[in-house]
């Protein structure tokens, strides 16, 4: 048995245009560090946390690695003491699984440690967990994908079902966070509790659209069907020049562009990486104009999740 | 070019399930007969409706084969005179597509007079006019199916975007049609205008499930997210023991079971021609302890759509 291990678990883009809490993918880059480390006293503790500003709780119940290492533990009935010690590799609130991320490392580590005993659909479970405790909501679009890799369809919460979709190898993203902070908490009370059938059934011809684009390997479908007419019109108005962002991506040649989680950070989807590097710039100047800071990242999507580092 | 011919267009179940006015697929039978024959009167004409009990009207203004044909012949600019006659293989208000299967039929065949010079898109539309004078909404889940067979889905009306999905080759239903009659306009007054944004987001989640497993030929996946949450609790209970219908072909081995279209219709998708007959039994049975008229009807999908007949 190891006693000490080092994992990197990826960011992700939760909702992906239309699929509001069902779909998810994983990113190349940004991820968080966790290392964990077997220790003699029966607790899980955070000896340190680094890159968050000093913005996240050393106390294991309110962090989102902690929470999820104490029910693994608590699942499969072990008592052992555990340290982690979290290094961020993103922003707090950026909307990139940041929360999902450090809980993803964690879960990865500690059940490599001990053997592997539990499958993807259990460690989700536990991440969920530490979720809904930092969130206000579970909701799996971010852990998913962080734990499979891959773009990921959560069919369904109660009872949990999780399905790895495909997707064309050619696939990239070009996500750009400018550098605000959001709360995933205060913005899920900006959404609306009910929607209009009408607008209801746009929504899912988009959803089976997009789905059935990512199978066929059809760009066309794919890019006319990641609009997203509920949730993107309330939450784009925190994000700064969001419409000026999303109009550059597109007419770049991004198949589509919409908010990344909760946002402030903007996903564009691109067909091939010169497309994506091309569109990375052009959401660049907006910001660069605009005397924004922001950090942007470019890639492929992560289809192996977290791994040893 | 011919003067006169026979075509058989397919009856349909809208919505599968979840799929509420983007799903449709098209049935071996039954289907409506349209008879097409050139005249030299520059007019659109219905000289004869059999199997309709005289309830539908012999105005083409008035009728959808009528409103679709006078519709394909304005947008190609044709000056000709059309002689209609309409053979009904449903009964009207079945829940069936039977209003779409005449307007499919009838477009099938004045295309084929004139040499195809409409893509399946153009014919849609045309049927699309028809559906929405008799039905009152617009709705292409049933005309699409049925003038292009397979399982379609309608991502979006406006523009209209019509993909044909993948579907497991063994793939049954078996439909059952207790003998009374609901009107597809009032039963779209008894929908919801709005619906909470958490049971739009289990939806679409088994909206997405269901692509997936039709696609990856997942029957497990297929049968857990046939599921409507929204629409067949509200209309259900127009249907005579619809519970207990859905209950019996379940446990026969149905991969699920749901409202065909506004119903009265019930269909069930199975696995295997030998499922389906199982299932199609069970369901027969509670309409037989009850005295209640019925007609039941079990085939593999129908992937061919329109016929010369």
């Amino acid at each position: 048995m190891h006693s000490k291990i080092r994992v990197f678990a990826p960011g992700t883009v939760a909702n992906i245009g239309c699929g509001f809490d069902i779909l998810g993918f994983a990113l190349e880059y940004p991820g968080d560090y966790v290392t964990i480390r077997m220790i003699s006293q029966n607790e899980v503790r955070i000896n340190k946390i680094s890159g968050d500003g000093g913005k996240l709780p050393l106390d294991p119940d309110k962090n989102t690695a902690g929470i999820a290492v104490t029910d693994f533990l608590r699942k499969f009935n072990i008592k052992t003491g555990v340290e982690l010690e979290i290094q961020k590799g993103m922003e707090i609130g950026s909307g990139l699984g940041s929360s999902a991320a450090s809980a993803a490392a964690a879960l990865f580590g500690i059940n490599y440690i001990f053997d592997n005993i539990a499958d993807s659909r259990q460690l989700i479970s536990c991440g969920l967990k530490a979720e809904a405790a930092v969130s206000g909501a579970p909701h799996a679009d971010n852990i998913a994908p962080s734990l499979m890799g891959g773009l990921v369809l959560i069919r369904s919460l109660t009872p949990l079902d999780v399905i790895p979709l495909n997707f064309p190898e050619d696939l990239y993203y070009a996500v750009i966070y400018p550098n605000i902070e959001l709360q995933t908490k205060k913005l899920r009370k900006v959404l609306p509790e009910t929607i209009t059938l009408i607008s209801a059934v746009k929504q899912w011809g988009n959803i089976a659209g997009l789905i059935t684009g990512l199978h066929n390997n059809d760009y066309s479908l794919i890019s006319c069907s990641l609009e997203d007419f509920i949730i993107e019109p309330v939450r784009s108005q925190f994000i700064p020049l969001f419409k000026e962002i999303k109009l550059n991506a597109v007419e770049s040649g991004a198949l589509g562009c919409s908010i990344s989680g909760s946002g402030p950070s903007i996903f564009s989807l691109c067909r091939g990486e010169e497309t994506a590097g091309k569109v990375s710039e052009s959401m660049a100047k907006v910001y660069e104009k605009n005397n924004i800071l922001f950090d942007i990242y470019v890639s492929s999507i992560n289809k192996k999740g977290p791994r040893i580092s």
